[in-house]
């Protein structure tokens, strides 16, 4: 720690340059997670869809188990909190539970049931 | 849709490959992101340091409103909700916070206040 630095933040360019350093990957990294759950809403879009058009039941209790033991041990290897992966999925399967009730909302009236199913099946997937 | 299928789930063999590739690819994207979370958490930990060294203010209003301008962008050109983007910044926030905590708690009696500061400073950055 050097002692000349102030509580305004004057640390000199090394430090503000590190500083930069470190958030152009915070900012990469958070660019990179937004558009890799992009693609895995399409995913469980695809997945509702499917099973509407199928009959085949919307949740999957089996499936979730899995997945959440599955993010845990993932977690842990990353040497993150195993509670935060189950948080996670339970923060993404929230949004799919929401895009699902605004696309039942836009489409009451104009859609089918089996349409209404295919948006507000698999949450979670 | 196939009037055959049962709400049992009995859809077929293609069916149940198709529902199994899109699973394959949440599975694989989940995974992503946690080892990404991982690698974001790290560079929060250093800013963090970085910031109680040298006596740097922990929050910075201006950064955290960039970020949310940013993500919302970049959210809606993927096709995702604004608000998510800002609700995804949000939760990995209070998860920031939620790990600084626990660290104060681990390190109280045996830490510096310096050391303390590094822990539980710059939560979004």
């Amino acid at each position: 720690m050097t002692t000349s630095d102030t509580v305004t933040g004057d640390a000199g360019p090394a430090v503000r340059e590190e500083l930069a350093r470190l958030r152009d990957s915070i900012d990469n990294i958070d660019a990179a997670v937004v558009h890799m759950l992009a693609e895995r809403f399409k995913c469980t879009q695809q997945v509702g869809r499917l099973k509407a058009e199928h009959q085949l039941p919307p949740a999957d209790p089996d499936r979730e188990a899995r997945q959440i033991a599955r993010l845990r041990a993932l977690a842990e290897n990353a040497k993150l909190d195993p509670a935060f992966a189950e948080k996670f999925l339970n923060f993404i399967i929230a949004e799919v539970i929401h895009h699902h009730e605004r696309i039942a909302e836009d489409t009451a009236g104009g859609a089918t049931p089996s349409a209404n199913r295919a948006t507000t099946s698999s949450p979670g997937e």
